[in-house]
């Protein structure tokens, strides 16, 4: 993958890294200027605490209960809840540290973020794929999988399943409000056999970046649902993924094994781009700065499905995306798209980089990995690279069809 | 703990926080103001990579062969060998999970950092304690231990030696050049009967904070020592804390292992703070205000010390610190300084907080934990407030006398 990055006038379409051309340059300027200019400049400078800045918290939960359509003082909006991590991919990792031991497993979508396979194989996890529907998780594949692992005496080695609830990298899909309140129910009722909490760890990154549907509440606006959901997001990708600040609403016991954790890590998130994030977060800019994001992304991911239906053949198919930075693209099932495969050395040659599906897929013995599909990205690739690079993969396609 | 750092008036000289007043607050902003109107702000706001920013990792690599007397061209000192993470913290938990398996042996300075203890306790991480002499590492406890180990079948599970090198914390000991080498040429005889490689890890987080004597080689500038040093610092604490930007040059293939793990934290460190410090450190301002620096922290060291003389009773020794944050306190041996001492509730009566020696030793059952001595930190506190804290203490002890 490196050596294939390397190679000159490759459009890569397969990093998950945001558009540059909307990064918050001068927002960012006037914030730090105003913070280093004020009378408590060198207290922004200084260490933090584990959990992160007071009033990051208390914004990051104002929000969230806002967006969930409830009153900040509503069960599980306490700002007490919330640990700010160095995006919200340090939160996870530490969440797996905390909340698994080797050998555990967790449910998984069918397919899901590669990064956080990683961090449950270098764990020792051990995954059971879900499978997906267009409006999210399918209920009957969880149902069937819980029995399985129930009657298999399993069970007590399951401790949570992991969501990317909204605009899911890699398939851009969303998982419905009632669908994740059935998930949440139907985990409960296999408590009482597997003899402990099953959690529900909800990936809510690309939440901010919908432009297109309405948004929806998070599982932790479910009754009861705070002591088992752990719901994670970030100002990574909708502020300046150079700034690194996620977070998570965490149910004690677990907060305070995460924060000890965290603790062990770096003492907690840099204070000085909480600093930052906590105005940006406050003002104006902040809702204006996302609205431009959402349109952005809009076109991009407008520009490449139409660039789809001009360059792919009729075989190819997708579902056009209502957010994050991703398209999720079938192809027939006898084109494999793994990295060995002829369509990726194929790519390659036209100079076009995507992210083979079956990287996407956890390894569960009790099914094969599909092997025909791909993860497109229009967060970085300017408009023409993502035309053009459509026009090459199409190109590629055709040839290996 | 947390309770009593609550309390009102309290004079804290436990926490590790560095001097607020001199915090570079007009630096960073001209730097930050610089970097975010440049042709190239937004790359600054964007992802970087896992390894961390080419020009940090460069400038830091030439930094370390020139405080070292080397060449920036010899061994040990290539740029490709350094991975920037969030304060070398961070890195030192990396390397931990990289490097140990749980029911591993680490050798530790009796007493040691005690987060790095915490570390391996939540890694499952035996420790064995190796006695300390005013110049650093007791080469013949260093010796015995690894005999001992060599005769229980116990070496095969050794993988290092941890070792705050300068100024260390919590004694503030430095360790000679020449006891560097010598303990690497020890732990290297034992390399056979072990079957593998036994690092030495040198943690030099303290190294730029010298006010008195002058600097010592690390242990990387050793004959052939870059495949058996581990070693890691940091920008944390001679410019800002609330920026946590740290480091470490590490040896294949542990470099390799730990960028992955890296990866699995969070992509990298946030490339923001890289951008911000790797210009930090390429400018002048960085040494003049390391000086500055070093000028603060030796007149609070002799604000405390002096304050030791008019306040402590005769009995109470210690070695006045030649840099770093700390200075180690020995009561006579019947006096208890535990958290659940006389003296240490006696102390928080008198409304002041220090660090019980007890805790930086760690678990090791081939002996007994002292218990009579504390850690105290001029770092953080005023002057004014270090004079008042030791009298407070003085008084503390003398009643407990």
């Amino acid at each position: 993958m490196r050596e294939a990055l390397e190679q000159p006038g490759l459009i890569s379409l397969a990093a998950g890294f945001t558009d540059n051309p909307s990064l918050p340059v001068a927002e960012s300027r006037a914030i730090i200027d105003a913070l280093l200019r004020g009378r408590k400049g060198q207290s922004h400078l200084q260490y933090g605490t584990t959990y992160g800045d007071e009033r990051l918290r208390s914004l990051t939960a104002q929000r969230l209960a806002q967006m969930d359509g409830r009153s900040k003082r509503d069960k599980g909006y306490e700002p007490s809840r919330v640990l700010i991590t160095h995006g919200s991919q340090q939160l996870l990792y530490i969440l797996t540290e905390t909340l698994f031991n080797p050998g555990d497993i967790a449910l998984i979508e069918d397919p899901s973020y590669f990064v956080y396979l990683s961090i449950m194989q270098s764990h020792g996890i051990e995954g059971r794929g879900i499978g997906m529907e267009p409006d999210g998780l399918d209920l009957a594949s969880l149902e069937t999988t819980l029995k399985t692992l129930k009657q298999s005496g399993e069970l007590v080695r399951l401790k949570a399943l992991y969501l990317v609830s909204y605009h899911s990298n890699p398939t851009g899909i969303t998982t419905s409000a009632a669908k994740k309140e059935m998930a949440l129910k139907i985990l409960r009722s296999y408590e009482k056999p597997a003899g402990h909490p099953i959690y529900l760890i909800e990936d809510a990154a690309y939440r901010e970046l919908r432009f297109a549907g309405t948004d929806i509440p998070s599982a932790l606006s479910f009754h009861n649902a705070a002591a088992r959901v752990i719901y994670t997001s970030t100002y990574s990708k909708p502020f300046a993924t150079g700034m690194r600040v996620g977070y998570g609403f965490l149910p004690d016991p677990l907060l305070t094994a995460a924060t000890r954790v965290k603790g062990n890590h770096e003492f907690g998130t840099a204070n000085f781009l909480q600093q930052i994030l906590s105005r940006v977060v406050a003002g104006e800019g902040y809702e204006e700065h996302v609205q431009k994001l959402r349109k952005r992304y809009a076109s991009k991911a407008r520009a490449m499905t139409r660039a789809f239906k001009k360059h792919f053949p009729d075989k190819v198919k997708w579902e056009d995306p209502e957010g994050g930075l991703y398209v999720w693209v079938n192809l027939p099932k006898r084109v494999k798209t793994d990295m060995k495969s002829k369509l990726f050395a194929e790519a390659l040659k036209h100079k076009v980089l995507y992210v083979p599906g079956n990287l996407c897929y956890c390894d569960d013995s009790t099914r094969l990995k599909p092997n025909h599909q791909m993860r497109l990205s229009f967060g970085s690739a300017s408009i023409k690279d993502i035309e053009e690079g459509i026009n090459r993969l199409g190109r590629a396609i055709k040839k290996v069809l």
